[in-house]
């Protein structure tokens, strides 16, 4: 039986296990804590920054791979040195890590993006600022998510404490009709599957709803974003999942926002919408299996994320009010404003899809 | 977090993880051995029939429930005289342990079988042959399954072995048109729902094939299925997932073949063809919680039993051929004739659904 080996025990390793289980692969977790979410997998506990403990972890897999994009490049490299299969590996993994990189290398395939810069000082700042309306939108390269390590400035001196530590992404604010991404799996041996773009809804920067597909894209969109991950996916060799965060500007123009090297909150509708699940496909992708089939399983489908908690007696509230909707819950503590869980509703009409979706999410509001 | 602990670790259990992980449940599995089927959240190995060992890992679950239904009598009425929830409970198990029993049991609440007797003696015997044209099946009342303890018979002395244990169960030898299945599930509020009506195929007493819905049945039939399951499901105070497997006699009658009291091999399909699978309707149902949607998510599903082994190569390989085929492996170990796994296919045409699951599953043949 095939061994892969995930570094990080959140919501997506978590959900990798159901896939592992009909698939007759063997997942292994290197947990950060004893009580992640993943926690039914993890067979170590230990830092993942630390070479040797994930030495140790990975000697044993056929396959590394990540719930996240934090693991240190020296590490990565390190592993790759004993032969050991790292996937995606870290040359692709360094455009997940560094936005800086990332744009430039994006550039290099020609991939449409906001307007960027490279920022050094409060002066190149300013000078970002004068050509750009006096608003821009400034990111730290490396450690940001959920909207953390993003800020909207409009004055020159708006990230000098950044500054402080090292270069900055200065890019254009983009002004948009509404954002989408575009999930898409690639296996080592080349072949790549898409799933349908979606439409993403964020609030205070956090994703809280998915509709797929996007139902004010279109035909031309969709085509352009297909390619847009299918370049990104084959021009940095990336292995597993990749989700492409998109803006769809008021003026048309299709920009890419940020890049995911590994299944995303964009992806969780596939697991009851489509026939293949962002997470089968990504360990299959790991492993260099064949990829799956990712038709969706319906005209429609909603994801809703859940935050704070899901206690059980609001899960089966909600599964009671809506029998048909899909509840997934993390596992995780509560903690105001975190990712608890989500829940996904499908079928073939979008206001009752979004309904039913809304009504069973609605049961863990605070 | 609820906990349900599960006794016995075999594929039953192995598939109620992914339903487990998705509603934030946490399952603990009794396992026989090490190594089996449900291993990944296996947290004792012991003998079921030991109540000790099963009223220690009984003793922190909030219900205990079954891969199998095997668990003595005497253990599973000193969990409930603890006060631990036994879902189904013995009362209700008892009529899928004893044959003889649930023969007795079914014909009070008016449910239609097959003609049958209680055998004593090869003078029962002789008389029940004569009476039915001289042919009968006979049955062990306990421990058989997949054709284990059954036997077609033609001469009074036929089932002297057995009767030397105890009395057996003779029933009509009935010619059939096709065998069906209605799964249903309840919960212990009372709530009952049902998935559409199964065609079962056997071979060698073995389910092979299972088509959903069952494609010659008919509205009368499937009504009767329905209404059958639900009065078992009701009469015996069943709790969790029930499968009634039933005989479409070429006379038209509608005959009570066998009760399984746990999730069964003719609702693999749901996993991946209903809105609710089989695992998490069980889980739900033991839990009290409302029971989910059991709508199928295409107008057809072809499940395939896989027997032997899945080994790795041929996974992928069948993932390569068949795109959108689900492949189900249990995590076992090669053993000729055993089931390894089951193959899934859904959609709108039965033929091509039908091809497509066949194809997927002769890359297992030996």
């Amino acid at each position: 039986m095939p061994v892969v080996g995930v570094i990080g025990g959140g919501q997506l390793a978590r959900m990798m296990i159901p896939a592992a289980v009909a698939l007759g692969v063997e997942i292994r977790v290197l947990a950060e804590v004893e009580d992640v979410s993943a926690r039914l997998a993890a067979t170590a506990v230990g830092d993942y920054r630390d070479l040797s403990t994930v030495l140790d972890f990975a000697r044993d897999c056929d396959v590394i791979t990540f719930d996240h994009e934090h693991v240190p490049q020296e590490v990565l490299r390190a592993l790759v040195a004993e032969g050991i299969a790292v996937r995606p590996g870290p040359d692709a993994l360094l455009f997940a890590q560094d936005k800086l990189l990332m744009r430039e290398r994006l550039a290099g395939l020609g991939v449409p993006m906001p307007d960027w810069a490279r920022i050094e000082s409060s002066a190149d700042l300013g000078a970002f600022l004068a050509d750009h309306g006096g608003r821009a939108v400034v990111k730290t390269p490396r450690g940001g998510y959920d909207g953390k390590g993003v800020r909207v400035v409009d004055v020159a001196g708006a990230a000098d404490d950044w500054l402080a530590e090292g270069p900055v992404l200065a890019e254009e604010l983009v002004v948009f009709r509404h954002e989408l991404a575009q999930l898409v799996a690639r296996r080592p041996s080349g072949e790549v599957r898409l799933w349908q773009l979606v439409e993403t809804v964020q609030r205070g920067g956090v994703c809280v709803e998915v509709i797929a597909p996007a139902p004010r894209a279109g035909d031309a969109v969709e085509r352009a974003a297909a390619e847009i991950a299918t370049t990104i996916a084959r021009g940095l060799d990336v292995t597993g999942v990749l989700a492409v965060e998109l803006f769809h500007a008021s003026d048309g123009r299709l920009l890419v926002n940020e890049l995911a090297m590994r299944p995303h909150n964009s992806g969780h509708f596939s697991i009851d919408g489509a026939t293949t699940s962002q997470f089968e496909q990504h360990l299959r992708a790991v492993l260099d299996w064949p990829l799956g089939d990712t038709t969706s399983l319906a005209e429609w489908s909603v994801m809703i994320n859940v935050f704070g908690a899901l206690p059980a007696d609001r899960i089966a509230a909600a599964l009671g009010h809506q029998p048909a909707v899909k509840v997934h819950a993390y596992g995780k503590g509560p903690r105001a404003g975190r990712k608890a869980g989500h829940v996904t509703a499908i079928g073939d009409d979008l206001d009752d899809v979004a309904y039913r979706a809304r009504a069973a999410a609605a049961h863990f509001e605070a």
